[in-house]
């Protein structure tokens, strides 16, 4: 491989990273077709009734994309400038956990959980919508919600809480008896109930239990609340921003529509927005 | 009926589609109560016990509905000017549907769940809303959500890749002797769960499949402010928009209330709002 | 009763309606605990075991309410200017529901479910609160509720047809042998999914009704952010419109502090806020 | 304990309410350790297998974190100006019921549920959040959440009422033959479907009781906007607020970014933001 021109290398690099090049984008769509039939493939072999009628011609199918996959890898690597970087990136992990179970699985034969790692492969899917015209979008959306970490941690950390002396609290009132043998079961079930999920497999028998349970109910009925508000606060000040963006050169008049390219107090054209816009 | 007067066509254009003249509006109510009453009849005759008594009446009941729309249907094809345009457009096959199933049980006497599909019918209750008084505030409405389309997109895709991601960890978790019999099964699941459904028909019974659940539903639980944020922020900017579409002829000021008729500045009359207000 | 004089109508006038006297204001307090007892009274009573133990005793209870809440309807009858449209309004009719069920028992001795038609009572406090300090945050509200109702309509109406669709669907595609006995209980199932309450007593078997039932799932979490985004922005609007509800009477400057009481940019004292702020 | 030197109770005061020094950040760092750790043993104490197995080394861990827990107690009430007050306010409780439980266990030896009050103690975590860096944002948050106090109690009553006669309206129509034996218990079947938990342990049977529950469940699905939309609005306006915050010394133009260093409008230099930036 080493002996391939770098104008080879080259070509290459532009047909895995370019966007904007016929040569890229036919490629990003052969990759995303790649990626979801053989998750498809993958989820379709772990019923039984398929295994057993379609099972070799689906092992054929693992092989194929395996082997693609794999080649993929290796290219990606090799035009890389720092491959040991990459290989260490998060996406770097993801490719080679993408390929790695379907080669351990011809040594250990009986390792059938394993190729459920390969499922991973649509975290793949990711890098490509990075790359395309979806990124503004998703960074905009990316940037609201991280400006909201600290709050949402506290409010989860919050919440952990209330679920955990809820979970004790049914422990002590309902019991074993009722199916609460435990606080980390107890507090499993607290969690099925703050978060409205309600599965029923544990449910409170007692007058008192149901007690507790409704209360758990009504508290993670509201509480969604506080999220919702962080979120919607912050996504809220980014598109009020937006309007603040641009200044008029004469007036200095902020509050411009997104798509307006005159200042709409004294007629002067307006610096054009960001690339950042909606 | 080619042999009719044009101002016979246009007349029952005008009922058909007039919204604000008494005979159109007496047409869209009239058709309303015939679009309920038929979808409460074709659901009537669904209970087993409806059906046995009172099959007969409802047999009669729907073929009078279904000659009605298909009268209706065929007028609109024949004042419409461009009658295969219609054909082929959404409520041109939604009406067809409707009472098409109707004419094939005659000939395949046992398509007894085709029938179902005259439930479309429903539908069509739609164009008429459109047509009526409703339609600014649905249109501001769409409109909102139009512009969150591709955010949502990316949200969407997301949480189908947190729940593939979610449906192949229990499988590997809890397996198939505790229910989870397949990956796609094991999806379906983690839809459930994330989705905070929790139908408990498959429930994790181990301690790290219940671990793995917990996880999935505060992720549901929490995410769910995502979409609302999203949501709430394009809602919010078309409020904040319509105080921003007037401005005074005098000073150029804006951010007049909607309900105001003199500039709040100079005092100079205000033009009045547009008919998209609320 | 017409005997008594014309002042002590006023009195007992006083007491009723009054909120800021002492007498109205103990007379409130007393009715408050007075309905809640008796609500609980009949609750308590439903319970079989402590219907057999306490019944005679609950049995008083009752009596001594439904005198206290009769002799109440009478003399808001009697202190009314209009005794008529006082009986047919909402409340009237609450009170008279509050007490005749008690009367009838006595007639109809086994009209025992009649009875919990006195849990009615509860709704009475609405009127206590109506007159107290709470009006002023329950008006806000109120009235923001009050301008979205049209909006809601319409999302409301929408989640129907979605739900009448997904239910028809999964008639069509479980059939009667999976539960799904008739189009109205398959309806059932699809608001129990759409809302994400999912009891779990209904639920798809066969892998298509699976996938029809994760599309309702998903629809059902994505579609909430609607009526969520829509009262979010009417009470924010509200806010924001208190802010402009007060202009400087010299520099005409809106944009104050709901407790602001000079303006902030010339100093000039301002307005009082109406009785309307928070 | 009284002949230590006043330096050396200054010295502990500062290592447990000190938050900059180094030795007070240590202490919060073990603190927190130490509580989770506890809350843990507890936990895993209650799972039958574990406490089968590791039961007295688990019994040893928790008498050394209850004399641990002591320790610290005692130090704080001997540290305190005012130790009585520590001792009944919140956090002193809390920090009592820590360790009164491992000692009554001693002399009652059969009051196992009562060694779950200990799972409190993870409540002592936040007195340490409440003093580090993370206390502006959680601030900020509580002050936004103090402030929809009063319109969330307004919802919280109005759909206690709504459950109530939901319930009543069921016990009604299913009756004790279909699992709704009581009032209260069909209060309990309301509040686990308003909140669109849905356990599905009671469900109606009957179609006139699954259409009272699909009324509840779409009030219950509609009505979350109500909160979210409250609490959204109040955290919003203290976002805007914030932008209020600074004025301009020469202009008094408000209005300016929180990242602003000088006037937008006349260039002069801005006071720096408050501490409480986010």
């Amino acid at each position: 491989m080493s002996s391939q021109s770098p104008s080879q290398r080259e070509r290459w690099r532009h047909i895995i990273f370019g966007t904007d090049t016929p040569a890229g984008q036919r490629f990003d769509l052969l990759l995303i077709i790649a990626i979801l039939s053989s998750v498809v493939a993958v989820m379709l072999d772990s019923v039984q009734s398929i295994h057993q009628r379609y099972g070799d011609w689906l092992y054929g199918v693992e092989w194929f994309f395996t082997l693609l996959f794999t080649g993929e890898y290796l290219i990606r690597l090799w035009v890389s400038d720092r491959p040991l970087r990459y290989a260490r990136s998060f996406f770097g992990v993801v490719d080679l956990l993408s390929v790695v179970p379907t080669y351990i699985s011809l040594l250990v034969p009986g390792a059938n959980y394993l190729l459920t790692i390969r499922a991973l492969r649509v975290l793949r899917i990711f890098r490509i919508m990075k790359l395309a015209a979806l990124m503004s979008e998703a960074n905009q959306l990316g940037l609201a919600l991280a400006r909201t970490r600290r709050k949402i941690g506290i409010f989860m950390f919050s919440v952990l809480v209330v679920i955990i002396i809820f979970g004790s609290l049914i422990y002590v009132v309902e019991g074993p008896s009722n199916g609460f043998t435990s606080i980390p079961r107890s507090i499993y079930w607290a969690i099925v109930t703050v978060t409205t999920v309600g599965y029923g497999d544990i449910s409170p028998q007692t007058p008192l239990g149901q007690a507790v349970a409704s209360m758990a109910m009504i508290t993670g009925y509201a509480i969604i609340a506080v999220p919702t508000g962080i979120v919607t606060a912050e996504i809220s000040a980014a598109h009020i921003a937006r309007r603040y963006e641009r200044e008029c050169p004469n007036c200095h008049r902020h509050d411009h529509d997104p798509d307006a390219r005159f200042c709409k107090q004294c007629g002067t054209g307006l610096p054009k927005p960001g690339d950042d816009g909606s």
